[in-house]
């Protein structure tokens, strides 16, 4: 069952809203939520009334992909995909037509509104970002395809003994990504964070040659992407047993990671959430070493609204899925980040990456 | 040697030239070829007069990198980048401030107006892309290294057998994936394209679990990334005895890639370029099949300037390294491209890529 149409029915009705009588779609992720198309270039000049009017634009190298992918929009093929829409906007009866002026750029614009001579642009930032964020049923299935990819990999890759001392953050990084695609993900979500020992607490640090000794805590934070689709997960292990430091700082941040998790639910401000999570982490007196926000909404972006953190604004809504992931950094010495990524539900949520919580002595 | 003060003072010479005293840098590919940061969230504010008012923004996660990545430059923290950085400008002096208002969009303007109140605005699209264009010592060498990985990659895949009916397009590709990050590269440039059969003549087909099957052509489109640089290679195998058709196909696209490579000097436009490797395809009467331009630059962003194409503008320079791809596709029965990455010189060009280029039976 393609979703496509549906959420383009949605979209219209926040066109009216917006007093606009087309949506000119330029982010290629927006696209592809409304449209299903994969490539690298495409736009989509949504009408108001219907799909009758609305237009889907690519260039010459996915002729055969937009057919498939897109069978149920007339597809206009032009390498300048925005323009070559936004010519057609003043003949297709568009007198006020939206844009995303968070995604356009300033030059962007001015071509824009060069060639939809005569028709008055409309800023209409976020209207699909929006809609993205409360995920349909479609997505929520492509999501926990994702998480549970994630998840076999690193059960995989802890009984397999790959996180042991001698071996480099890089390899252990490449050997967990291998295992993510042989269970199906197309990629890993973003480049893989392995950091051991003193590495543990740069929030995100990158892959070296260094290698894993006794000792060291080790923050694993890595998703799999699975038909467009990200997931969002970290785990720190610890090499051999744990010293009570590192026990006593898993503790706390698997303390807020739980505090944080059990505040989600429709209805509740995403400052809340963060605040759930972060006032754990200011009680045992490290709150100036969380220096990142609690979480962030994942979807076909990996970092996408809605935004989990104390600035944040809005509440939280069914359908939405988050991450919750807080982190103590302790320059020098070591770090600990729990993230789940998580559904927010009519009541309360439910996780969708399950590895386990504890703090596991490899 | 760290090249990044040359870079901002390569950058300097132009601002003059724009009559601005500053210019805010908000493309994060932009940040790190002047900077070498290579975190998700960064600004620069590059002041004309050198490094002394220059700032360099970023938010708590990266602290510890920053002070790494860039110990030259003055950090201002803040999670609000490039307005952090707006803000300063009026008490730094800036009367005339340049964006990157290709880059920068029509909310961030906006945003940043406000920001800087009293300073004023002034559009300098793609300084640091044109800079960026022209490669350094230091970015010619990343980039040798990342073809000769990918080179290294597809020799090593070719001697495996791993090219071989039965095998799926996704297995082969995570096999090539797998050999690059073997050889030291970071992740693929791109989303491998492997394509057998019919699906050859998709010019940018994504990987199935459809199977390789003799007779077909295997166009393989992939790169290696290595410290930030992306290299792109394109070949076309085919699985048993080459058919006549497909050996006259690949015959002709290995003469307009030869025609192209010869036209690659500096001073020359980029639509002559582009002309000397179609007018071969237009010859054979298969100029139609071409359906995209010849090609691109490479670097920190697998596609950007110069762009070799009929309707680009421009001559190539000594120092830029650019892909030349020519591809014909018959749709139903398959396509072959074959792509190399070049580094023009100061007279004629030279390979970085080195994979042979006759048609292979696999």
């Amino acid at each position: 069952m393609r979703p496509f149409g549906a959420r383009r029915d949605r979209l219209r009705t926040l066109l009216a809203g917006a007093g606009v009588d087309a949506l000119l779609v330029t982010d290629l992720v927006d696209v592809r939520y409304l449209t299903g198309f994969t490539g690298s270039n495409a736009a989509l000049l949504l009408a108001a009334d219907g799909d009758g009017r609305t237009r889907f634009c690519t260039d010459g190298r996915y002729v055969t992909q937009a057919a498939e992918e897109v069978p149920d929009l007339e597809t206009v093929v032009d390498r300048g995909s925005a323009l070559a829409l936004a010519r057609l906007a003043p003949a297709s009866g568009v007198a006020r037509l939206g844009f995303e002026s968070d995604v356009v750029t300033v030059d962007g614009f001015t071509a824009i509104d060069e060639a939809s001579a005569g028709v008055e642009l409309v800023r209409t930032p976020g209207l699909t970002a929006g809609l993205r964020a409360v995920k349909d049923d479609v997505e929520v299935a492509a999501l926990r395809t994702a998480c549970a990819v994630a998840d076999a990999a690193l059960a995989d890759l802890v009984a397999a003994g790959g996180i042991a001392a001698g071996r480099t953050e890089r390899e252990v990084a490449l050997d967990l990504d291998n295992r993510m695609r042989g269970h199906g993900a197309s990629a890993p979500a973003f480049e893989t964070i392995m950091a051991a020992g003193a590495h543990s607490a740069i929030p995100h640090h990158r892959p070296t040659d260094a290698a894993l000794r006794r000792g060291d805590l080790v923050k694993i934070d890595f998703g799999a992407l699975v038909d467009g689709y990200h997931s969002d997960t970290t785990r720190t292990f610890v090499i051999g047993p744990a010293a009570g430091w590192q026990r006593d700082l898993h503790d706390l941040v698997a303390r807020a990671q739980r505090a944080g998790c059990a505040a989600l639910a429709p209805g509740t401000a995403v400052a809340t959430v963060d605040a759930a999570a972060r006032d754990v982490v200011v009680a045992a007196g490290l709150g100036e070493r969380f220096v990142h926000g609690l979480g962030h909404g994942v979807g076909l972006q990996i970092h996408e609204a809605p935004w989990l953190s104390s600035g944040g604004a809005g509440e939280l809504v069914a359908g939405m899925v988050v991450t919750v992931e807080p982190g103590v950094y302790l320059e020098g010495r070591g770090g600990v980040r729990i993230e789940d990524t998580l559904a927010v539900l009519d009541a309360g949520s439910r996780p969708l990456t399950l590895a386990p919580h504890g703090l596991v002595e490899v």
